[in-house]
């Protein structure tokens, strides 16, 4: 279709991660992790399918699963969610994102986005043939900021959505309370529904706290917020994740994504359930592992002279192709695959101001030490090389 | 949004599986199997858990179940499939036609389909703006049947694509070759793109062949055909499905389903790989198996003074509510759950022309014997209190 022919072809991700596998280069691109959930969880799936629970799912998602969704809500945010109504799971957060912004837009709409934005966040606003309308988050010496007045110009007669990122993907910024109480009260005064993609809600570091825009007052009613196992466990593959928000926003991600799949993978749900209920220590040892490991990285590249940016979430943070003597972070991402055999990720592939994300390089440090050590070396080693004496 | 208004709701498939659910109904409606694949498929799942397959898939799958559907595709419907660039895995088949529909098609493009129709196309096609334009599968007294004129009649300028389900839901209809080479002519001749849903195509009876359009002369370029290995392999709960077709026609698919779902179960990939290899003479036994306990079911409903449908493949079978001294479907169907202790899917709820299916009901038949037994049985009772005496 017309619509979609710029987003044909392969993602950034998949391309990157052929290229590192053809190469053998150390995949710091897509963000998946080396190693695999908690053994509970893997235990609990294989038991699921030896107990005979592989047939359809109810479209909503399994009750235990929807259970231990509403009750980390509850226990983490502060937010209570009727799991019988306010709760959907879906295949991956992934589809939860295609099923809202299809469902809640009529063509012609509008759509408020941070700027840079995961790539299917695009993708699905040209399926549902809506305007993304992004506000850039710039880097100010010290953070990555949006600038409150270019966020008040963004809204207009059309906006019905704002797409909300936090922990960002690919900055690893952590939206703050001061932040997220500006955004509340802008789609309160404008009517706006907010849908946040809190993937990496339990992947923060440096005792920042991650917020659900959800928990603000007088939000619950306009927020769908959207989270999954896939990097709270460590199980991307599995593709579980889950909508929560008022009824009236949960039925249309429900009505949507029951005729895109109808259901995800019922033994891994089952097991998620569990994980939700029984992991949470489990993750507390991730999320401090993924600090420790972004400080090695970051340490590593910064020992060769390489500038990095602050990341306080996610598995990414960001590094400068300018220190590598080039201002083009995507042609620096080739020669890196192939001469310092290291796989990133372009930051501008992400970013709807070309200008804005050129010279950023993002780097996935959910990955074993060993390697995350040598991709240091290698990328210390040709940053010096490439720099002038 | 507006054009998902009709669509909001649980479908027909939910709604009756949640009534069973509450009532202790023997539960005919949704199509899903009372046991569980071959134990070498659930074995291969765990195996694969725990053998550390639970990241991201490839988007497009995994490279050895595209090679193990590319091998079945050639071996049992003698078409030839390049795994890299011409399957493409998906959540399922619904996934698939998701894709292939947002994708092929632009607002104001038309679809043909035959009517009646599974729930999900209609509603992937308001997704996409996309007309929908039905010809009715009409029983003329031994078999469903399409007028070709009809059919001719309904090809027009905007038309992009014609979807095929064989074997059929609800009907049971298996397309034979005279009909395949008429709606093949039909799409080399106004250059339409096929797509085709085959999910049943291992599941037929009375020595009828299922054939694969994609298999008649001038086909191959022009077909997607899509398939999975719930029904195959009894794992509705799984979502492993796919598409294969020429690179263009999957890459579309490719292009929209990276974007809604991106991957599928991965541990859930290798183990149908494993299936779609090792497990065909289970599926020989399940198709017997299924055979025979449509003919139990068919057998007691006729005992009973009940007119059935033919059906040669798929799950169902369709009874008529006039047996039961009504003339509407689903207010018999309301009052089978409660007072008959069955549950069924009143077939008008896939029927495009209400007043053609407003009498027949499907019933699922991959249930136990047992199941079916008593089913019948109550059904029978039922139909005979009705009945004038
Ligand atoms: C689904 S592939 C992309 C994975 C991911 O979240 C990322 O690398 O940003
Ligand atoms: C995905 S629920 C519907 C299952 C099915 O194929 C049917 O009952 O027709």
């Amino acid at each position: 279709a017309a619509r979609l022919r710029e987003y044909a072809g392969p993602t950034i991700f998949s391309e990157m991660t052929a290229l590192a596998q053809e190469t053998g280069a150390a995949n710091l691109g897509q963000g998946f992790p080396d190693s695999d959930g908690p053994p509970e969880l893997l235990d609990a799936a294989r038991d699921a399918i030896a107990r005979g629970m592989n047939q359809y799912p109810p479209a909503i998602g399994l009750p235990a699963l929807r259970g231990a969704i509403a009750a980390r809500r509850a226990d983490d945010h502060g937010v209570s969610y009727d799991p019988d109504h306010e709760i959907v799971v879906t295949a991956g957060a992934t589809e939860a994102i295609a099923a809202a912004l299809i469902g809640l837009c009529d063509p012609g709409d509008e759509v408020i986005v941070f700027d840079p934005l995961y790539d299917s966040y695009s993708a699905c606003l040209a399926m549902a043939q809506v305007r993304r309308v992004p506000v850039l988050l710039e880097y100010d010496g010290t953070r990555f900021a949006f600038d409150p007045d270019a966020l008040r110009r963004a809204v207009g007669p059309r906006t019905k959505v704002l797409l909300l990122n936090t922990p960002h993907n690919p900055t690893g910024k952590v939206f703050d309370e001061a932040e997220l109480e500006l955004i509340a009260r802008l789609c309160v005064e404008h009517d706006l529904i907010a849908v946040t993609d809190e993937v990496y809600e339990y992947l923060v570091y440096d005792r920042v706290r991650h917020l659900s825009l959800a928990a603000l007052p007088g939000m619950r009613e306009r927020v769908l917020s959207i989270s999954s196992a896939g990097k709270t466990f460590s199980s991307t593959g599995w593709k579980v994740g889950w909508a929560c928000g008022p009824a009236r926003l949960v039925g249309t991600v429900r009505t949507v994504k029951q005729y895109l799949t109808f259901g995800t993978g019922t033994p891994l749900q089952a097991a998620v359930a569990v994980a939700l209920t029984d992991c949470m220590p489990w993750v507390e040892e991730l999320r401090a592992s993924l600090e420790r490991r972004r400080d090695l990285l970051v340490a590593g590249l910064r020992a060769g002279g390489i500038t990095t940016y602050p990341s306080h979430g996610t598995y990414f943070v960001q590094m400068d192709a300018r220190s590598f003597g080039s201002e083009d972070g995507q042609a620096l991402c080739r020669a890196l695959v192939t001469e310092a055999g290291v796989a990133a990720i372009p930051s501008v592939a992400l970013y709807d101001d070309k200008a804005a994300g050129r010279h950023l390089v993002r780097l996935a440090f959910c990955k074993d030490e060993d390697l995350l050590s040598r991709a240091a070396r290698r990328l210390a080693g040709h940053a010096r090389a490439a720099r002038p004496l």
